[in-house]
């Protein structure tokens, strides 16, 4: 036959690793990147194989996008907002503090002109971005007192990092940095007062409600952080066509997957939650009034010295603004009605 | 070699005919099976290619499921609140009025049990299904008259079908069934007094703001419609695994991908709507509350004669319960802030 050399030829044998940021325990997230690997090996009969490393194995978590640039991994599974120690450029895919909810960056990147904005900054990493993952807007952390007003968190020691961070900062609160292993002992001692972790499925394995019994919401900084994989760009383009689409395929399903499963795993673990004596608490209006204006400033003050965080600033912050008009229509007077209407 | 001629067996060259419930100019949903044709090919090299008919171009649209039991064709695209008329069990996989919204549907359906569900109930049609496709929450339609409280829908003559149509049958609406290219000319003559349709960018192209300057929202029978693609149970077993998984995995990016394309496209829409003169209304709040008590009524109703509904039913309602509480602390919490505190 003609057509089976052809064929072998276009669906070579290629074996990946893909190194994760994230602990196996972060299941939700970390199982983002073996969907991948597990979607695209199913696409391609077991051709092309992708194995994934938990944070640490290969490389320390933080580091994941280095390693896929220099190539010590051909990819890699993150978030944008762990980079923005080199660049806060890189916060715009994942999230911006009172930024878009997940759906509205789901049509930014996929619709918006975002994802040609967003790779052409990532090529400078010699490396081709795919959202691969959204939780849903998180939640806003474990207190140890409750919040009444934005002048309770001066001086405030909160783990929490990034831009939101800088954000908070600008509130009074002081930055820390502790990984997720080191809150609970952190929290339980007081040399924190505050930490802010993921949601309501990973905040209850961690057992956060035992030392500090206020949960707030919602983590305005994350209204929908999009996950990502990296793949280095000259294994990329050494990639047959039809393994590009699938990893590209993959990757939007795991988009799709990970929200879904966040949203009915969020509704079991909230219950436990407030079962258990949780003490959820929305943050008084004066804190989010505070925080959104320190965001919107240091956005400024950054776009002012940063021309590539600039580049994407602008169309961001309109698109931001017009899918805000189109949101107050349908999508939000039917989501206030049926939450505010329960039917029993 | 060895391989090559296994590799030739696992990818035959397969062609389908994809029967789609849409016409052309409904672009965006009809895409949404073109969307499937496409990433089917580029996933298989080529081998395995969908053909896509317009509505009418082999069955007319409404038949579609029909067609794809019989075997007619292969395949199909539409959306199962069409077949309500043969059991309103249909409906949960789409939209049930005062149901979820668009993100709330795929946790039902992917990872809450729902698709199984649905499944079970759709091999009686000889039929596998695959959500396809969202628009997110549609507008409640166009009106002659503005609308100022549930008596104003009294005799009134609207264009709605299906489970909608009998929620306003219980509020003194008298739903007519007219097909798109109709509601026109029978807005202008008088013949009909308000008709629904989709959204901004679908509606916009139609020019109902020429003959109808109320536009009302939310579509609350619409909170978040899911399009599917059927496939006759006999063409599915037929098909190579790796093009089972293509298909599936096509079938969940077009999801992702119809929602992001419509959040884009609606804003434009409805800022050339708003500047043509189109006045936004929000359904009066009597209205709303009339109305969700009419359409639960009507569900409990159906379940007492309706096995299968009531089989489905049970765990939705349910669902529906539980995902709004947690959808009222994080979600909820976010989109209201933003969208009431504008960033200038």
């Amino acid at each position: 036959t003609v057509a089976a050399p052809a064929l072998a030829q276009t669906m070579p044998e290629i074996k990946w690793r893909m190194a994760s940021s994230f602990p196996k325990s972060l299941d939700t997230i970390y199982g983002g990147g073996e969907f991948v690997a597990k979607r695209v090996a199913e696409l391609t009969d077991g051709k092309f194989q992708i194995r994934v490393f938990a944070g640490g194995e290969i490389v320390p978590g933080l580091q994941v996008l280095d390693a896929v640039q220099q190539g010590t991994v051909e990819c890699g599974h993150s978030v944008a907002y762990y980079y923005v120690g080199k660049d806060p450029t890189f916060a715009f895919e994942a999230a911006m503090p009172f930024g878009l909810n997940a759906r509205q960056n789901n049509a930014w990147l996929y619709h918006g002109g975002g994802l040609e904005l967003v790779r052409e900054f990532y090529k400078d990493y010699n490396v081709i971005n795919f959202p691969a993952g959204n939780s849903g807007t998180q939640m806003g952390g474990w207190f140890r007192k409750e919040i009444k007003s934005v002048k309770d968190l001066d001086g405030l020691k909160m783990r929490i990092a990034g831009i939101a961070g800088r954000v908070l900062t600008k509130l009074g609160v002081v930055p820390q940095q502790l990984a997720g292993g080191d809150i609970y002992p952190a929290l339980e001692k007081g040399t924190i007062d505050a930490a802010e972790w993921v949601g309501p499925y990973d905040d209850e394995k961690l057992a956060f409600y035992k030392v500090a019994k206020y949960y707030y919401y919602p983590g305005f900084w994350e209204g929908g952080p999009t996950f990502s994989c990296y793949v280095n760009l000259e294994q990329w383009d050494k990639l047959p066509k039809v393994y590009k689409e699938a990893f590209a395929t993959a990757c939007a399903e795991a988009t799709l997957d990970m929200q879904a499963k966040y949203d009915v795993q969020n509704i079991t673990a909230l219950k436990k939650l407030a079962a258990g004596g949780t003490q959820l608490r929305p943050y008084p209006k004066d804190v989010m009034v505070a925080a959104q204006k320190a965001a919107f400033q240091l956005y400024d003050e950054i776009a002012k010295e940063n021309p590539k965080f600039a580049k994407i600033y602008g169309p961001w912050k309109s698109f931001r603004s017009d899918i805000q008009l189109w949101w107050r229509v349908a999508e939000f007077s039917f989501d206030q009605f049926v939450l505010t209407n329960p039917v029993k």
